[in-house]
């Protein structure tokens, strides 16, 4: 199969699995009042997107031999957070527009955003103390998911630390987007797995899958931000080097480029919140040149290989192979 | 006992139980990356305060037969919570000050205070997936306190709802009061009765206790924050009339006052940010002569004795006398 039909099969299975999930997402929020607040709480979960974070619950749940029914209420818990902090990401980044969607506290006003989300997050802790399955598997997932919303929160901090801070080293960047991404994936689908019934060791094969599935995913993101045909991303072309974004590249970019010239030519338009589209041109030129954009794209398969590798534990199945296609797709999708 | 003999009394007994559960509240963060997330979140819980709500929880735990220890982990995640609505609720109120101290947002910036909450949020649920009791009581817990975040949210909206609105029914006004401040009191006294293994009615038994008693808390605090010595309370005399907020009181001056003229007099300072202090002491006035103040005083000390009368169902016991004490204490304190 070449590349071409199978990020055409997981595009495909992806559309298929957000359809059955589209459903469940939009059942946990009742008619209450206020009805300002509800209607805030609703509107980026209903909006739709990939959601590829719910799609890997059910899959790692099916996975590991287990009845995707009963992971679907925790899918839509994670989706729900995803949102949650979505909505206070873009509060304090100021954004007035999410892929073409005018953002919740332009919308709403700033406190039902805070609100919303503040919600939205307290419903899938509800959604969670609601699961079918047995307490003590409860207990792990619970475990598992406030964690990682812990660790996000810390991960989203480091993120606005490093936009204050002039340079930041490979490894902070790493760790940081180990923290806002990663954690979510593999809280995901290692809850799917819990509640699959897997064993101690699978579930933290699956974690493990998903944490390096989520660093290839945001080296990838970093890279659309950079290279990504904004028709698709949604975003204006070269938007991180304007907001002085520091990636996988500028990193690399930063401890690579010998001549100073060329390396204060970047720096001059890196952070320029007016540059034109030929300086970001220019920029753009400068990190192929040095190899940054080569570099980040290996980085991002070598997380994607060690993502799939984990997966050896598992049974062959449809949806182990899904999941391995979700790792492929986390690097070859134009959005 | 006189009155004073037992405010004293109480008084004394909350400072001694926030003493003990002062160490367990500045347990739970440990230090991690980014220091400044994690100062922020320690800021408000470390801060001290009354500790009514961590105190309830234990007393309810102790006060149903069961082992205190086990409800200290459950304490601190209440006041966790409690504190991460007050560094989100300051950030949307733009207040620049708490009991003295800056708020977060201006001390940490918007960004970081949105995080911080979110950040001691994550935490407790972090702390309840830990309980070490059996995972179908810690189960009933994450539900009783889930429930009670997704009602605070919408007490809250309803309250920024009731400030941008003319007039709030004496009904809107009590749901708000019971969704803002009740739930969370209610959660922290039903789940420390959970902890101390009391059966499904005992438990609902000490939630409506800690319902009522919340309603009489935040009717006192309205009181407080029209008529509380400022050198007391730490807000300006009379703000809550500058800020045209909503309280019984004001619902029941609507209701009440048949002179159209002394109702306009009323309402021209209400809502008025630059009021004199002439002009509040004239709206003062007012609502005392309409009987508005006394008729407050009456609906708190309804809701007390209602909060009193549901534990007629437990034995008699130091706590119980505490708990009792509380509720007398929650209209009765001066600040």
């Amino acid at each position: 199969m070449d590349q071409g039909n199978e990020e055409m099969d997981v595009k495909t299975r992806l559309k298929e699995m957000s359809a059955e999930l589209d459903g469940p997402i939009k059942s946990y929020i009742d008619d209450e009042r206020p009805s300002n607040l509800i209607e805030a709480c609703r509107q980026y979960p209903y909006a739709g997107g990939k959601r590829m974070r719910p799609s890997m619950v059910v899959a790692a749940c099916r996975a590991v031999g287990g009845d995707a029914s009963k992971a679907v209420p925790l899918a839509v818990a994670i989706e729900y957070i995803h949102n949650f902090t979505l909505v206070h990401d873009d509060l304090m980044d100021g954004d007035e527009k999410r892929r073409g969607m005018t953002t919740s506290h332009i919308l709403y006003g700033m406190p039902t955003a805070i609100l919303a989300g503040d919600a939205l997050f307290a419903k899938a802790f509800d959604i969670i103390s609601d699961l079918d399955i047995p307490s003590d598997a409860m207990r792990k997932v619970l475990k598992t998911v406030s964690v990682a919303v812990w660790d996000l929160a810390r991960g989203q901090q480091m993120d606005v630390n490093n936009e204050n801070s002039g340079t930041v080293s490979m490894e902070d960047y790493i760790e940081t987007i180990r923290l806002k991404t990663s954690v979510l994936f593999a809280a995901g689908a290692a809850g799917g797995a819990i509640i699959g019934g897997a064993d101690d060791s699978t579930v933290k094969a699956v974690h493990e899958y998903a944490m390096n599935l989520g660093v290839a995913f945001q080296m990838y993101d970093d890279i659309l931000g950079i290279y990504g045909d904004p028709e698709k991303t949604g975003k204006s072309a070269g938007n991180d080097i304007r907001k002085g974004k520091n990636t996988v590249m500028v990193c690399h970019a930063r401890d690579t480029i010998k001549d100073e010239n060329v390396l204060n030519e970047f720096m001059s338009v890196f952070g320029k919140l007016d540059a034109t589209d030929s300086e970001i041109e220019k920029a753009r030129r400068i990190l192929k040149e040095s190899g940054s954009y080569d570099y980040a794209i290996e980085m991002a398969e070598k997380y994607t290989k060690d993502a799939i590798s984990r997966l050896d534990c598992l049974k062959d199945s449809d949806d182990k192979e899904f999941m391995k296609a979700l790792a492929e797709y986390s690097m070859s999708r134009d959005v």
